[in-house]
């Protein structure tokens, strides 16, 4: 397959773009993205609500899962009740929820919990001290562990162990691999743009005297 | 949807897990993955390829991507070359050649490049200090800008600037937004299991008081 790349973009075309041509551009440009709704919940009990799609695997042992939370946007409302109570959840976008996700992302005030705003429910098990998605499939507790501040433009990396997980029997494969096609979980690209997807193969181990095999 | 979640792992689950499974359920269980192959280059030339599914967007303005490495692993060539370049390239996989991407996570010697060993093919252009891959849909050219270390687990959060995008012509929408469906572009989950995707739908941007609708 020959593709062909007459366009590009250089750092002069990249620094001169309108802010909003860039904004799309950059977003999507990475790939496609975990997507989830973290939820939190502050010290009087208001609830909160927010979609997520920088979550990044940060190793097995411990298991560390990591996000990128942008301070001046709705996202503050998450971190400050993840600081405050050390404690959220990260639940996967399915097929059936992946519009009220989206909605989060509108500038409620904190005093309105987008649980109710987006019609999800919020779902409290085995004493664990934050609000789960009823509506999705895969459920993870995280405990925080450590914030990272990204100087260059104000980001932040927050660092948190997963403490309980919750799954449908099914999709649990027998060496521990989870089956998210099949738990209906999803993908996005960019601010907005949402896809389902369909598994062409799984690999065997890579060695270096030997080409990978499907499995399963 | 009436999703049974029958089925759930507690923090004394997750310590007590045979350290394998622990590793394929941690590596699956974060959601859908960004899939790219990081092209490098030492000053002595040798060349440098290996595949990440942990890229994650950091922010626009300035365009900065990020993407965790594990340093006892083979990614430390690409990390090491890296920091001595100062350069390297981002480029999305497609449907094409997953299965060369996925074998060069094999451990080649340092004194190997993964491009010939898997055979992908190295691209130099406009002057850019690292080698792009020929068979990618999208390339990025990144400067090196700060690595962040999380010291709970030794990995090592990469921090770069995009200074040059080349893409499929047909692939840019006119807002910015790049199509990474129609450039082919796959995502992954866990350690080994490559997806297609089939885009749902593109969402406008959510307020308050409105429903979002579908665009496009």
């Amino acid at each position: 397959m020959e593709i062909k790349k007459e366009h590009y973009f250089l750092q002069t075309d990249l620094a001169g773009m309108e802010q909003r041509f860039r904004t799309h551009l950059i977003n999507s440009i990475g790939g496609f993205k975990s997507l989830a709704l973290i939820g939190s919940i502050d010290k009087a009990g208001q609830s909160n609500l927010a979609v997520f799609n920088s979550i990044v695997h940060l190793g097995a042992h411990p298991p560390l899962i990591g996000c990128i939370v942008r301070p001046d946007s709705v996202e503050r409302h998450t971190l400050s009740n993840i600081l405050e109570a050390g404690y959220y959840t990260i639940n996967h976008v399915n097929e059936a929820i992946y519009k009220q996700a989206h909605q989060t992302s509108a500038r409620y005030p904190k005093t309105q919990s987008e649980f109710e705003a987006v019609g999800l429910h919020e779902e409290y098990k085995n004493d664990f001290a934050a609000p789960f998605v009823k509506e999705s499939s895969i459920q993870l507790g995280v405990m925080f562990k450590e914030k990272l501040d990204i100087v260059l433009n104000g980001t932040t990396l927050l660092v948190g162990e997963i403490v309980c997980i919750y799954y449908p029997e099914h999709c649990l494969l027998q060496d521990g691999h989870m089956d998210l096609e099949a738990a209906g979980s999803i993908t996005c690209s960019g601010l907005d743009t949402y896809y389902g997807v369909k598994r062409l193969s799984r690999l065997s181990y890579a060695k270096p005297d030997t080409l990978p095999r499907e499995v399963d």
